[in-house]
């Protein structure tokens, strides 16, 4: 939803079909095959549903281990976030380390730093698996003592020359001040949804494919579980009040 | 795993299948509908994977809205964790409150409250969902200063007569000794699956199903992903080390 948000500021005038795959989330413990499959059954739901012209994977684990077979299976451009995150973080790093922070899936993979070695960063690169992280973002506390404590347990002894940190889980940007709290000041904190959102854009301009100025979007909520848990996070996700009776409860095509 | 081993202590020559669909869990936050189907897929791969002579559903959230369905789907009697925790803290309680911690799902089915009202108490019960500490016990936090936090941030404001705690999710016994910490000397903490072995021992003598005395008992662990991640939780879970490759990786019958 954070990745979406992103979207919907960057490229207000286009139709969005989001779907979350809220019956078998969390992503980030589960083994790469598991994720392949979900993500499969995921994309042709959404092919289904809509006539896409571009598909994002709003999740940095999706990402980082399903996007080879995605782009395979369809037949429209598929974005990830990892490569826009890890092209924000290379802008952004004045040579110091690069820390990704992410869940177990996204760092076991190695993407952010396979990522970074394709840009010719190859040295100073740390990840982290930080599973805590999004339980506490669902639960809401995202300020306060507790989250404090938790993000400085996993930011604890990380290399001296840090200056840049990457927040590699889209849940993670909802931590920023506690995130910010706990780093000195001259570090940069990279949001890979925006850097997602503007790769898009130049993407649809690139091919001519954005809507017109005039177009007057429209945007679904599809959901696989539990709608009124997608209404109770949307104003911190999504900046905005979605109402549970606008969210669509839909079954997944489980062939993968 | 926790009621898993407490079956092994109190039945040690029985023979078990224990099924963890790691695919799919955690069930805390899901739907009712989502772990009534979840459920029968994983109760009708155990019926295929094995002679079953009983099924115990060894998570609360699934036992609180499941057992139903379970019972009218499979030949054989099938107990679940919440029934026998709730006779546990009625038995435990001197008549002052008793406090029930469990998931969402677990506290929004009102079974803890249904079932102790079965057994003639019908007052001075709070449940109190507690989402965070699943993932806290799988990040193996389960002491020291943020489990604390955590911990008394949930009990915060609970009825001054307490008495009886119930630690209504199979995840809850590895918090003990903090959850001992936050409350009072002279309130009992009831464990569910130590509850639940022993009503399961009961119902197979009653039913002369019990295993003879010499027989060799033998114990398959399957998982639905991941089971180098069951074999890391097994020393804390079920007090023994299982290696990753005596665990096996099964996929569940998609059929409910």
């Amino acid at each position: 939803l954070t990745v979406l948000h992103a979207l919907k500021r960057h490229l207000p005038q286009e139709s969005t079909v989001y779907l979350g795959d809220t019956a078998r989330v969390p992503y980030g413990a589960r083994s790469a095959a598991t994720v392949v499959k979900y993500s499969l059954n995921n994309a042709r739901t959404l092919a289904r549903e809509a006539q896409l012209k571009l598909l994002v994977v709003a999740c940095n684990t999706a990402s980082a281990v399903a996007l080879p077979a995605l782009e395979e299976d369809l037949a429209v451009p598929v974005i990830g976030v990892i490569e826009p995150g890890a092209r924000a973080a290379h802008r952004a790093s004045k040579g110091g380390s690069i820390v990704v922070l992410g869940t177990q899936g996204t760092v076991r993979s190695g993407a952010y730093p396979r990522a970074l070695a394709s840009l010719g960063r190859d040295h100073g690169i740390v990840t982290r698996a930080c599973p805590l992280l999004v339980p506490l973002v669902e639960e809401g506390w995202t300020e306060g003592e507790i989250p404090g404590l938790v993000v400085r347990r996993y930011l604890h002894d990380l290399p001296m020359d840090l200056d840049t940190v990457v927040m590699g889980c889209t849940h993670y940007p909802l931590l920023r001040s506690v995130l910010r709290d706990a780093l000195a000041p001259h570090v940069t904190l990279v949001d890979g949804a925006e850097a997602t959102a503007e790769e898009v854009r130049a993407l649809l301009a690139k091919d001519d494919a954005l809507a017109a100025p005039t177009a007057h979007a429209k945007h679904r909520l599809l959901v696989t579980d539990a709608p009124e848990q997608m209404a109770r996070l949307s104003p911190a996700f999504l900046g905005e009040v979605v109402n549970a009776s606008d969210v669509e409860l839909i079954d997944v095509q489980m062939t993968a």
